[in-house]
């Protein structure tokens, strides 16, 4: 039996793309086969393997240009079951796909709010007088902008090839490392020992220091935190809850340790998943 | 002379109503007469005063149910010369316009990704099956609604007024207690002593603890951060910039004190001001 994977679609999309690239690794790691699943949000996505639909979701966490994906760190919170499985780290590199034969004719480019916020800089130095119009993923205009010859559309090379559409300009990102990490979520823990480990968590009081104490367990410990992120709790302003991902390079004992001791400082702990980290490279995007 | 305030526009945007109550104020406490320009952009908005179009901008910060607005985080760490003058809190409450007259008629939803976001729950409830379209603001859709009875769009209460539109839905944001922080920008440091301060910094090294000294420098002072935001510094995945806001209750010595020894732990610190904050009421905003 294959494995269900829901992403955000339609086709073409980069988290398609990552998803695509975790299936081969699973077909050739673990002999599995997946089933890709379109979903026309994130949130349906997350959704979906809550619900049972799908047994699997890749969802994007974090751009390098940009930071979090919140949409994804609001509904793990939410949703309260949701393990990681593992992380991808996908290169991303946008292009500029269109009809039209110049630069000069573009009138109107579409694409999602991340990729149009990736290219901000290319944008106001190649075509500052465009209307920008912001859309559900990188690839849902496509069919649109196929019959406007002074349309435009942000989106991965990939597409290019799907929607047989003619690459305008090509690598318009502005910041050549940009990569974004994706998560495979789903309902059973991850058994793998994990080279990373996820945690969210509120503080009980809005004090001095009430978030340092829950840092100082991790740093006494001489254990490194790769990211710490921030969202509002949504009750009141000023309230928020902490994301933390944390380097498993101690022992494990040790953020055994750091955990319980940390369950003391919080006034809600969720444990998202201990994971491995799948770098993934230009060249294994390019088979796809 | 009148002060000339950027803000995003077209008429009838949450921003314009938080610039229109803080020219109120200027008015009726400083004798100042005030001039509105909106911009199709928050970034715009926050260029037209580093370039010494406007005087100043009023630009959103932070919202309490979805968190920073990161356009305006990332544009005040580039540009490096804005001060804040003033912080702003405004209730926020959004109403379904439309010329349909039912909610069933209703085939799409047109606003802007932060007020989508702030009334996803209702949206999903009430209308399940409409196409959302994002948009650059809370009214630039407003005119093409007008047209179609099967279209919506999510908005303030004064837009109805603004652009002679019925209200379908009332108060349909998620979380009852929805407001928003808008900063007033400037080129010139704030004279006023504020009753809180933001700044801006990046660590030396992505090491155990690089977070807890610049925080620890605070605790022991017994100084409370009302907040803590991090940020790509977009040069590489894992790579942050933190905002930290800092209430001033104790002794401005203490504070200064905290922020030279703040400048040891990090590699580059940015002040973005000392400010007062003024909140707004349902009332104040209901005489615009």
């Amino acid at each position: 039996m294959s494995i269900s994977i829901a992403h955000l679609g339609p086709t073409g999309t980069n988290t398609e793309t990552a998803a695509l690239a975790y299936a081969r690794w699973l077909e050739q790691h673990k002999g599995e086969n997946c089933l890709l699943c379109p979903h026309p949000s994130i949130a349906q996505s997350l959704y979906s393997v809550a619900n049972g639909e799908t047994q699997q979701a890749v969802v994007p966490v974090e751009n390098s240009t940009e930071g979090s994906v919140t949409m994804t760190l609001d509904s793990l919170w939410q949703l309260d079951r949701l393990q990681i499985q593992q992380e991808l780290v996908l290169p991303i590199c946008h292009v500029l796909l269109s009809r039209g034969t110049s630069l000069k004719g573009i009138k109107t480019v579409y694409s999602h709010p991340q990729a149009l916020a990736q290219c901000q800089r290319w944008l106001e130095a190649n075509l500052p007088s465009v209307v920008l119009i912001p859309t559900n993923s990188t690839t849902e205009a496509l069919h649109e902008i196929n019959l406007a010859p002074t349309s435009a559309a942000i989106a991965a090379p990939r597409a290019s090839k799907l929607y047989h559409l003619p690459i305008l300009a090509n690598n318009i990102n502005d910041y050549p490392d940009n990569c974004t990490r994706f998560w495979v979520l789903g309902l059973t823990p991850n058994i793998v020992q994990g080279e990373r480990i996820s945690v969210g968590f509120s503080v009980p009081e809005n004090v001095p220091g009430a978030l340092v104490k829950p840092l100082q367990v991790f740093a006494k410990r001489g254990i490194n935190l790769s990211r710490i992120e921030s969202r509002p709790t949504k009750r009141s302003l000023g309230e928020y809850v902490f994301f933390v991902d944390l380097e498993v390079k101690s022992e494990p004992n040790s953020i055994e340790e750091a955990l319980i001791e940390l369950r003391t400082h919080t006034e809600v702990l969720k444990v998202f998943g201990s994971y491995q980290v799948l770098f993934l490279q230009q060249k294994d995007i390019d088979q796809l």
